[in-house]
């Protein structure tokens, strides 16, 4: 038998999201994720440090793409326009990942250890792209307002779009999002 | 002798701030801390729970007068403009309170525990505002992208008066950062 399982990251991290939806993430076993998976601990720990990493195995790749678009963005594009161009790339690799990401923010959602990580998570994000403004030549505070600003405007777009009833594309629903802020918070 | 201490709860955080400062969070004891303001460990534990709450004691009272201080803005103020007479309440508590509030950013941006911790009393704060600005009938998602940028400001305007060098006022700051938000997220 070879020990190539093809798919074994994805099929450990759809038994993962499944157990901790149904369980509990606290009542999970890695033990029980391979099982459901028909995979062994070992594969597990091979992909990933330990249960929680299931959840935020994909933070780089979404920093890495969000600066990546801001960076790229053409020189002349306001600071709030360079964010726009992140959100977009970030929305865009969502696609066909929604029940991956409702199941993933339910998970989140009840347990206050996942919570704490993921502001973390966004707060790393927020001076990521604070940085990356920088680096276009904004100064300080704006280019720290508006990285929080986009940051809080992906939170708040993606809370909605995982919302039971929600069957528009995440781009749509952020978009929305960005425009209510720059309408709410503009300059009277 | 009297069992009253006179102020034993300020000098207490004195005391605290000044080891956290000087020998670190971590390597700092309560009874260090009681011996710092001539008080014993019992009296410490009669004003506070444990090392960490020195450093956030104040939680609930900045957020009290930040909600209510939007609650209380005239009923035609928009949502931004409530969120800035919030702003002015809090930043006007900190008067008198620099050198406390300039080591209490150093020791928090020094340990990520109580990184951590901050982060979570921000992201509680910004939900508390959402909930009030929703009670003066703002919708979901201005409500809650509005308390987002509220807190973002207070968090960046606080960075900036700590910083070596600031010598205005925490309000003047405040303010400085709301405008830039303004101008830097106001519709195109």
């Amino acid at each position: 038998m070879s020990r190539w399982q093809p798919d074994a990251k994805g099929r450990l991290a759809k038994a993962a999201l499944e157990l901790y939806c149904e369980r509990g993430y606290e009542q999970t076993t890695v033990a029980e994720i391979a099982g459901r998976a028909g995979l062994t601990e070992r594969t597990f720990f091979r992909h990933y440090a330990d249960k929680r990493e299931v959840l935020f195995d994909g933070t780089a790749a979404l920093q890495e793409l969000f600066t990546s678009a801001v960076a790229a963005a053409p020189e002349e594009a306001a600071p709030i326009e360079a964010v726009a161009a992140g959100l977009e790339a970030v929305c865009a690799s969502f696609a066909g990942r929604t029940e991956f990401a409702r199941r993933r923010h339910f998970v989140i959602a009840a347990t206050a250890e996942l919570r704490e990580r993921e502001l973390i998570k966004l707060a790393t994000l927020a001076s990521a792209l604070a940085a990356t403004l920088r680096r276009r030549g904004v100064p300080e505070p704006a280019a720290g307002l508006t990285a929080e600003a986009g940051v809080a405007v992906f939170r708040i777009g993606f809370e909605r779009w995982v919302a039971p009833g929600e069957d528009r594309e995440l781009a749509q629903v952020v978009r929305e999002c960005l425009a209510g802020l720059r309408t709410a918070v503009g300059a009277a």
